[in-house]
């Protein structure tokens, strides 16, 4: 596995627009999930099991775990547009693995094609335990599109 | 748009093994969601809109309104199957069709094909404002399978 | 079941852009595909079941029938399209319920959401009997991006 | 892009079986589509850009690309599993990323998870031109069954 602390960060100026944007996320402050990489074209989302993020069987939920894999996959995207542009996810589709198990999930979104008006991302996900196991628990894919001008 | 108090609830048996284990999903209590029906083959789950579940411009976050999804179409799955078992998503794809405005979004997932393995299942989310207004923002389909035995 | 030749046929120019266009593809020639039903958003293609369209087991082979209902979903889009306009498809995702059994299947592309930009399309497959036996064989969703101007 | 011929092969017996169901899919040889790699866990196939297999612009037509795709993935799943089981598609979903352009595409199918019921590929199909140039055209993921005993 990949030591994700080894990978080049993206410039400051990028870094500090989807810091700006994550923070406004009202959903991801909720969970407890953190920004933990910004790279170009690639971001990891970080988010720490407990009770609060949880299905059923104690599992985080997939709901949660696609959250963040949406997040870090829109973000991935919005490392390449020019400075006044947004992004919204079109569609995703997830397959889940495995039970998301660990001490916490990792979201890792990379983009794989990036056009003039659309994005196409990988979104995986990780359970990760504090010893430094990790394991694929989601997989997917993911459409964005790129919005010009502010939309706030 | 159809009227959801019209349609026929699942048995109380039904009805009490879903709200037992919706009780049970942390994530759901923690985002503030709700059931709001259990049809045989057809679950609603509603979520208010509120700051703790938005995305950075205000509307509900995809992950908020894909995890209410991801539970509505898992639970209209459970209905149909036999006392002892259980379920687990497989996969999804959703796309957001429109920005996810609204006092509440409601989750409605159908059973599309019910199998011995797998189900199919379709899913709808409505934007839905207090005076009645309602607009389709997002549309999916998922993969579940059943699982036999208990599983806690 | 609904009965297809129930349903009101768009106008003749739009009948005729279709048909000139979906005449232009080889593959539904080479299939055996033809357009059996333009409406205002929606489009039907059936495909006569034969040994050249089969997988291994004697069926349609799952990628004849995503090959019509793809068509069949385009097709849709376009006709709410205006006249110098072409479609693309971004992605799909399909689900195959059941082996596309029968005498023919029958790809029926319905217009879900018809954006500026991106238009979605549920699709569905029918496995059909001549003595009229219809069964839902697979369901899908998919995504398209109208393209302005003429591209030839 | 790697070279496929460098990857290690299946064994004689697996790969005898794949060919020999790959030779019962009638759509995959009226395509012209030819089994080019079989190794544990990926499978490569390839069609030649002809008349017969295009859309209305003259690329590979997506219902063709998806096609091979689809194959690769099945055929992918089957040289993991015992000798007396089939696979069928469950589901896929597949972006198409650019015109599929050039003098064949190659779709290769690469398992992701295999489990004792389901299995998930990877789907990614190449516009290849004959002095080399590869470029990814379509990108997809799969999900699969597996069905005991004999099914012919």
């Amino acid at each position: 596995m990949e030591d994700p602390t080894r990978q080049e960060q993206a410039g400051p100026a990028v870094r500090a627009r989807i810091e700006e944007s994550f923070g406004r996320q009202g959903l991801m402050a909720h969970l407890g999930a953190r920004l933990t990489h910004i790279g170009t074209g690639r971001v990891h989302i970080v988010l720490p099991a407990r009770p609060e993020v949880t299905q059923q069987h104690g599992y985080v939920h997939a709901g949660a775990t696609s959250a963040i894999a949406d997040s870090a996959g829109g973000y991935a995207a919005l490392t390449l547009f020019p400075e006044d542009c947004e992004v919204l996810t079109v569609e995703y589709k997830i397959n889940l693995l495995a039970p998301a198990a660990g001490d916490r999930v990792e979201a890792v979104g990379t983009v794989l094609r990036s056009g003039r008006t659309l994005t196409v991302c990988q979104l995986e996900v990780y359970g990760v335990r504090d010893h430094g196991e990790r394991k694929l628990v989601a997989n997917g894919q993911q459409t964005l599109i790129r919005v010009d001008g502010p939309r706030r």
